[in-house]
């Protein structure tokens, strides 16, 4: 076996977990998922292609109709032209898996900003790249920022990929349109790729560089800015809005947490031309070949939703984030931001510098389930990433006085 | 992008193949698969646990109750005990990748038997591995033969892996027994991994060494070795049969052939411990998390279905290549042997010496869809590869009859 392999670090987020799965008693709040099932027209959709036998082999690009249902969704919400730019992917992280066969091999300079949900990071350390690390860092208000000369700095000719999750699991950091110029009109210069893991793009609450405080009596607050329904932006800010197509950029979606279809392992990405795609098609076949015809299925169906969907959900989401970072900033001793994106709240406790020892503490304790900061890498640690992503807002509440129990408050 | 990536070939068949997906004209026996549906209790199972709402996130290894069947499954083949050593995976080529990615990096030795299918020879080369190929040769019946000697020679202490795909795709080539134990034995010795791909295991219809010739009428011959009715063995000679579970062997399996699941994107791999199966759940996490719950349902459906099942499967498929064989070996200038494994019969036509624009005339004058051998890699140059999995056994003969034409018959 492989050194690479043996020596990398086993998912923090399951070591505290499976002490515990299953276990009613716990509120877990670790995982980056809603509790909510798929929508039913997303489910029926799939035993209909079940029921009518589409049980071969399909495309490795997916199904035609869903490449070009996924390239009217993008143009709807990033100007641009998008057929022969998309490929269905096994998941979002086979999709950037992909990116990353395509474009890294042994000893290729990669840089990423973190913390970062870990697979990120991996994905070029399996192809034997090395990965050098841009931190954000936290205010005393726990708002984290990028220093973006840094980032900039870091990338050089020999840089083959910038790796940027934004909206950022676990922070909520969202790039901003200006620091995306600067970084891709770098990229042009040093000839590096874009890889751009934008899955929380429709998981958006705030615009602009402003983020809404929440209320501290826990309830929605009114004339915020950028609420899908006011006519502001749907999305987060994406390299899509900047970028033009002939752009060394990869960006990478997933169905799973738009469409709350975790589950499904369905993805997509958008690349260059076709000429990209081509090879995409080739690694795809090496890896899964395909997607399940029936799965591309529920995925036709998710999009036929329509955003009257997909903002509902954001607004759910959104009432979860206020509804806790209402309670969470109300104890004394916890430093947390409003994140404007993403399903995650990323807290520190005072005193709590070890994340690993104090979520297990919180679980074996309080049955308080959330996952550790180092689990992101070592520039979380002393955080905990609490998800917010809740069908029942309650749970959200019992959750917070766990934590308060635990702080002796 | 890689030029490692660049410089693959894409698939050969698919450039036959792509000219004419769809098109109702043609018959096509160029991709390995049945044109038999998914079993509907394998659909249903699916379809309920979609109308239960599974569809979340789930352990990166599989349903802990499908890995139980699976450890049995394995058990009734292949005495031993097979509990914590059972991933479930997105694909028998999915587990063929995560093996690759555990195995070998950049420079790294591969030794490959072929022709092979090609994914099996480039998921090395997506790591940056180099593959040196140990030929399979035809006698002058067409029957793909092993220099054992020469595949052992060529195994040295440096060697990461050796890659076995027995029953053979393209040549039905299979590996017996003893073949099995000098390798593994010799393997020991040099410490080189065995990933042997073994999912036509249950597509056998010749036990031992000895192959039923075909019957001249096309009907089914009596009385041949190794029926699974018949008390004899169900499976190919299998490498967990001469191997120990601390033997460094990966056997990589796929609901797709046995269980008529091609679509469904669902494999298993045994390995021999726990320690190495902690090492594969990483890797699962990397690649594709997980496969979905109710595509892991079906497959715990398909387990169910029973050995039945499976040996009425193969029986059907024993009487196409029967039936196939039969026709094509009494036409003048046609080389083909029969092959005790897999669903394929692979073929040489006088005077034909480019598989591909063979192929492609094929098509395009006669509308018969068959693989070129160079797809396989350059040892299979002059051959044609036709599958023989078909619902419709007339099919077959159609096909034929567009060949003998091709040929002036």
């Amino acid at each position: 076996m492989r050194e690479t392999v043996l020596t990398m670090m086993s998912s923090r987020i399951r070591e505290v977990a499976n002490a515990a799965l299953g276990n009613p008693d716990v509120l877990a709040f670790w995982f980056g998922e809603s509790d909510e099932v798929t929508p039913l027209a997303v489910r029926e959709a799939a035993m209909r292609s079940l029921e009518r036998g589409e049980t071969f082999y399909g495309h490795n690009l997916g199904l035609a109709e869903l490449r070009a249902a996924l390239a009217r969704y993008t143009a709807g919400l990033h100007a641009g032209a998008y057929d022969e730019r998309i490929a269905v992917t096994s998941s979002g992280v086979n999709a950037l898996m992909l990116a990353t066969q395509l474009l890294v091999g042994a000893g290729d300079d990669v840089v990423a900003v973190v913390p970062v949900w870990p697979n990120l990071t991996q994905q070029p350390t399996v192809m034997g790249a090395q990965v050098r690390r841009v931190a954000l860092r936290p205010d005393a208000q726990g708002t984290w920022r990028l220093d973006l000369q840094a980032m900039i700095d870091a990338i050089g000719p020999r840089t083959k990929v910038a790796l940027v999750n934004s909206p950022n699991n676990p922070t909520g950091w969202t790039l901003q349109p200006h620091e995306q110029r600067a970084l891709l009109a770098h990229c042009r210069r040093t000839g590096t790729w874009l890889v751009a893991d934008e899955v929380y793009e429709r998981m958006w609450f705030g615009g602009g560089a402003t983020v809404a405080e929440p209320p501290r009596d826990g309830r929605s607050p009114r004339g915020t800015r950028a609420e899908g329904e006011s006519g502001e932006s749907r999305t987060a800010p994406s390299f899509l809005d900047v970028a033009q197509p002939d752009d060394r950029l990869i960006v990478v979606h997933s169905f799973s947490k738009s469409f709350l279809m975790t589950g499904w392992r369905l993805g997509w990405m958008v690349v260059p031309d076709a000429r990209v795609l081509a090879q995409i098609g080739k690694l795809i076949e090496f890896n899964t070949s395909c997607a399940p015809e029936f799965v591309q299925h529920g995925g036709m169906a998710a999009l036929a939703l329509g955003d009257a969907f997909v903002d509902a959900l954001a607004r759910r989401l959104r009432a979860c984030r206020d509804r806790l970072l209402g309670h969470l900033r109300e104890l004394p001793g916890v430093t947390v931001a409003v994140p404007p994106g993403g399903l995650y709240a990323f807290l520190k406790v005072d005193g709590q510098a070890d994340s690993l020892a104090f979520a297990q503490r919180l679980l074996a304790e309080h049955g308080l389930g959330l996952a550790p900061g180092i689990a992101f890498g070592p520039e979380g640690e002393g955080w905990l990433r609490w998800c917010f992503a809740s069908r029942d807002p309650e749970r959200l509440d019992r959750g917070v006085q766990r934590l308060a129990q635990a702080l002796r408050l």
